[in-house]
């Protein structure tokens, strides 16, 4: 019995991604789209997984539908098996470790059910889609929350860089730092423009890892995947600086592909490329997205690596300097809210 | 005398790619082209190499010019000493072993002979370069055949990649899959745009890896080589969707360098492309090549990851569901040649 | 005491860059700005570091100020901080041992002096920013120099790219090889046009690794960090055929970040973009740059990988043929002088 659920895993490991056996398995819950080979970059990382995938040998569970009704997202699948995430924690989406955990447990559960087809993730948030990790997290954190807290992060990327299914980013507002992260995780990213009546284009939205502007550092893992998308050195530079250009600068560097016009338009032509994800045969399609960001997720592909990753960041927050430079930064926020 | 030849091998071996002295040495059969030095990427490849590569031991022996006329491919020299390769294999020049090993065994020969300054490959027949591997030897294959087919198409992308001449893709016709790969291995690429009396643009010429449109997955080889021709993030969208572009839109991406008019010129464009890449010192030129390409090309640099790589396409081509993709895919064609 | 000792270079050398514990900590000296936490790209790569990390070991000195007046470089800072550094070695700032040199030891010293807050390179001499390394360094060599001048030029590569505080190049003429490599080592590069009474452009500033036209090649170290500013392909293309774009081309193609229109202007601009560098938190900014770094790095990060490559570089250069194709090159500039 033993053997066969461990080779049902090792068919899933290979398929569902890397990470999947080594995150404690969670992608493996999606097993239902297990293809019949077994995709692989190449044999050295194979080698490498299997060093660290004595994951792979514990027992199966496939994920279970959340019993609680979702409180930080909202759930809707249409008639075509697309279902549509939205962000619902006022006021700005910003990711405390409740909702990166209600939004894990109800990706992997989409993940695996058979009535959907594809997710398009939005905000149900006017003018934002997420503003990023809630600082109240990270400022004065308490150091056992704070690590269950970056390693419900570093689970979501995992989560969304292993999807077997298309999910398509519906950018309908603001999406600095962990916004811009979640976004990045997707197989497309539509951004709405911002708000017309925009003299000086002050609102327009904007997206990027601006982490630096606070005096923090993106995740580490974040880096490679940003150069991914644009190119290592436009990242570099934006990753110093910590820029964040509009919808349509964004666009032409490559980090969203496509702007609309409306924020309602947004989640509309988010479908449409769903559909278009859905047009060719969906296990052909996930293995070669499997295998393109294999590379990328091997920065967190053992619990040895995701343990040191998250040990780094506890105590990189934890720092005076960095407290000092979050002080600050809250401190501005609420002069400015009080204006 | 046994270490006399192991070390000119090994001097052949860092010269010509770390692909030589791994795949049975056929490139170290360039010998007379080797530098004097030894170029690396990096002492830690070079490790990795040395592990694999008890195949620098074995005996060397330059290429021998293939004694029978070619059946399936045309050779052709100009006064100049550029050779052009016509792939001829009616109707579409589908890859099939024969082709391949045909194929091969004249890129190794044109490699290491002195009449031969650089190579242009081209097509024969009108409006294809090449249709991809032919679909007869994938559908119900038999097991021995399969994977000596896989192994002479590795070998080719081993050998392009690594050849010690210019070697440019005049891309006169539709590219996809095999077909894109042939080009991939070149150092430039020239493509016709296609027919002119071609009202709604249906019958331009396009290239890419469209495999997954066919519920198959690209070589996980070319991944990284796609990804360096257009950037990772283009490249994924594309596997994922199995895009094939036009001409114009494939030099936007970066997949081709240059667009010609009409299908005549292309191998004329292609010649002078030729002549350009020989206007440099031939040694430094490939020395750069070489050490660019020697990072993606590690994929296959022993045997233990060729044979890998062969198991996982051998076992995943013949999985039911592969077969019944395939199965429909040529009914769709029979039905379309009906009419 | 040597715990202390060498716990703070851990500090540093997870700060700085891998680099600085590696490369005898010429770094580590730059050791007032070390950040509080430990960034670090992935375990693996700490782990490889490791291995080879005997050298944080080593005792640490803080970089002391040159106690000589510079001859080849000049120094200037001003109220802002802002020390512009100008290669003076006529008549075309050759990059000769001595140069090399005495760059170094000046900028280890501006890495750790507390007055300089960022650093702008230019050149003193009109119409060329550097014409790459001195010929006669590598033109009928002794073995004991040319092994010390690769090391300088490597050296001068892992200052350059682990620098703690922002380096801006001012590229106020042409910047062949060498001077590329300088340029490319900067955070951003502002590059002049070149003159205005120029009927068929002949004499606009051009730049790019050109060795390939000589019979060199490109330095491997470098060859990544190409392919990381301009894409793998296009990198390729301008390595084997020694390509050296002018200033606007070289923009598009991302090998420079922006173009001016006088040679005086450059430096001006370099010091506003100076001061942009300048107005993020400085800690968080150089641990993005470092972590993306990091990568190309890893092929000279040990005394192993650096030792390697100063041999095939000794060994290359001294051959026969590298000899001759600098002999015909040297004997082409004589005979275009005496013109």
């Amino acid at each position: 019995m033993r053997r066969v659920i461990s080779s049902s895993l090792a068919r899933c490991a290979g398929t569902v991604g890397v990470t999947s056996a080594l995150l404690r398995l969670p992608q493996c819950r999606f097993q239902s789209q297990a293809p019949p080979g077994v995709p692989q970059q190449a044999p050295s990382i194979a080698r490498a997984d299997h060093e660290h995938g004595q994951d792979a040998e514990r027992e199966f569970e496939p994920p279970k539908k959340p019993t609680e009704v979702p409180k930080l997202v909202r759930i809707n699948t249409n008639d075509k098996g697309i279902t549509n995430v939205q962000l619902a924690r006022a006021p700005v989406n910003s990711l405390s470790l409740e909702l990166l955990q209600e939004l894990n447990q109800w990706m992997l559960w989409l993940g695996s059910n058979e009535e959907t087809k594809a997710v398009v993730i939005s905000s149900a948030i006017p003018t934002v889609f997420s503003a990023g990790i809630d600082l109240s997290e990270v400022h004065n954190p308490k150091p056992e929350r704070i690590s269950v807290f970056w390693q419900s992060f570093q689970e979501m990327w995992l989560i969304f860089n292993s999807f077997p299914k298309p999910i398509i980013a519906a950018i309908n507002g603001n999406s600095p730092a962990g916004g811009c992260i979640i976004a990045m995780g997707c197989d497309y990213r539509v951004m709405a423009r911002g708000p017309k009546d925009n003299a000086n284009n002050s609102r327009l939205y904007r997206i990027g890892l601006n982490e630096s502007k606070l005096g923090l550092v993106a995740p580490p893992w974040t880096m490679p995947a940003y150069a991914y998308l644009m190119g290592s050195r436009q990242a570099e530079r934006m990753l110093q600086l910590g820029e964040t250009p509009v919808a349509d600068d964004a666009q032409k560097l490559g980090l969203i592909d496509e702007v609309t016009p409306d924020d309602e338009r947004t989640v509309e032509v988010a479908h449409k490329q769903a559909e278009r994800f859905l047009s060719v045969p969906q296990q052909s399609r996930w293995m070669a997205r499997d295998m393109m960001r294999r590379e990328y997720l091997q920065m967190l592909a053992s619990d040895e690596e995701r343990n040191y990753d998250t040990e780094f960041f506890t105590q990189f927050v934890q720092s005076p300097e960095v407290q000092k430079n979050l002080e600050s930064y809250l401190q501005r926020l609420k002069n400015r809210s009080r204006k």
